[in-house]
């Protein structure tokens, strides 16, 4: 039971954070500070947090635990910020789905990583955001990865543990490096393909009527492309190397696919099919 | 109404619309013939179809309609067994989601299209394949693009359309390039994004992790790549220079953005991203 946290950006995450801790009865009160006053003031009023301050120190006094819910890019102003106004008992954790970047912006700020600094990043999420998109259950069964750094204490990592497992969630320690290396392929790569794919029918002849007979698959695929612009321009800065060399792999895959529809292979072509449905049938959810 | 039906190919399109017909109450009697007689037969056992024959004259003998329901590539070889057999008042259709291939395959087959022949592409499918996939809502509110031939008789058009209609299709006339052209874009190439994508992970060093890791978007994302090896190896055969200038198209989409992303450059960053966002939020299914 946390008596106070303090969230910093109020969007689907850090919303949805709020929302979940409160309906479970974790936390006495959520303070939040956002720069988007319309944002924080329709959190308010519909009951996602309890208060909010346009004061950062007046935001994070007293405060169990400090949550960073911006886009990666926002951390280093934040982390700067806080430097000053941070209680030495509260925890601070965050929420980006880069780690490298963000435990860099915090060492940078603090001069080394805060012994209760617990960096975290929650494997959920929709294509909306901001804090109309928040919802109580986001994070149900749900994996949250910590990585802690070599400073952060026990004490400071099991308490947001304990904050995670309180919204249904199953919590899993990872090295940085490990994250940001299999996030660039599970997740940042697949939004690069999904933005540029729209992008690419855009720019076609016909594209309207390419759009009108969007079939059904087409949306799954497309969904990803409606996420955060900031968000992922953020993801694209702070995690580019990782980046790069996975948007490469794809692009030798997609190359050696392209010159086996040109020659017409139709063993190669079969054998790329099958074995990309056999490895999509071996992870697929237990729900299809 | 129609007295029979004969089914080629009792997949998840055609053992669907068999279902759909005979739930509608709008065909007598549907007999299939399929050359997995394990598929033909559970078919026949969960009332998908009333009856099969292995004899392809006696299968279509008194049609209303055939319906050709095989992957493209095998198309050809139906076509020439049809040719002999397939009566003058049966109207011959097909689902197949490449056009010219199949208008050519039955154009070689007949030495000129039949004016009975009519071309049809139901936009409904899922990424299951086979009788065991067939559902009777599959084709409810979705579109089925005709694209009848020059020599298509009026009477034929209308009774597919009328078919089509029956199962509560929504149905469109198209040209044959214009549909090759629309789909290519809409469904062909995110097919092969999505194949050419898991297999990329797959590649990577700890491909295990990265499944295991693997978020909801994905899911949704890598839906399509548990899609049929056959179909898809077909329609790449047959949709060949259609396909590969979008597959063009969209590599040089995301090799601009990956340079954007080398050089860090944010405004190119947002600017793509945000572009993408708003296309897709403009063209989203209303459920979302």
């Amino acid at each position: 039971m946390l008596n106070k946290l303090t969230l910093i950006g109020v969007g689907l995450i850090g919303g949805s954070l709020s929302l979940a801790l409160k309906k479970a009865g974790y936390v006495k009160s959520v303070c939040a500070y956002d720069v988007d006053e319309v944002n924080v003031q329709f959190a308010k009023d519909t009951g996602l947090i309890d208060e909010f301050e346009t004061d950062l120190a007046i935001a994070v006094r007293d405060a169990d635990i400090v949550v960073i819910a911006v886009p990666v890019g926002a951390v280093a102003d934040v982390a700067l910020a806080l430097k000053p106004v941070l209680g030495k008992d509260s925890v601070l954790t965050d929420v980006g789905s880069v780690k490298q970047g963000v435990v860099d912006a915090v060492t940078t700020a603090f001069g080394s990583p805060p012994t209760n600094f617990v960096p975290a990043h929650p494997i959920a999420g929709t294509e909306k955001s901001g804090a109309r998109a928040a919802f109580a259950t986001l994070f149900q069964d749900k994996r949250v990865m910590l990585t802690p750094t070599s400073e952060s204490s026990d004490a400071a990592t099991q308490l947001v543990a304990d904050m995670w497992h309180a919204v249904g969630a199953r919590v899993e320690r990872i090295g940085v490096p490990e994250h940001d290396a299999i996030f660039a392929a599970t997740s940042h790569l697949p939004h690069m393909l999904a933005y540029s794919f729209v992008n690419a029918l855009a720019s076609i002849d016909m594209s309207e009527e390419i759009f009108t007979y969007a079939a059904g698959g087409l949306h799954d695929f497309t969904r990803i492309a409606s996420s955060n612009p900031i968000m992922w321009r953020d993801v694209c800065l702070h995690n580019r190397e990782q980046l790069l060399a996975v948007i490469d792999t794809f692009t030798s895959n997609l190359s050696a696919l392209r010159a086996g529809i040109e020659r017409g292979d139709e063993g190669f072509l079969e054998q790329q099919f099958s074995s990309a449905k056999q490895i999509r049938d071996r992870y697929k959810p237990p729900s299809e």
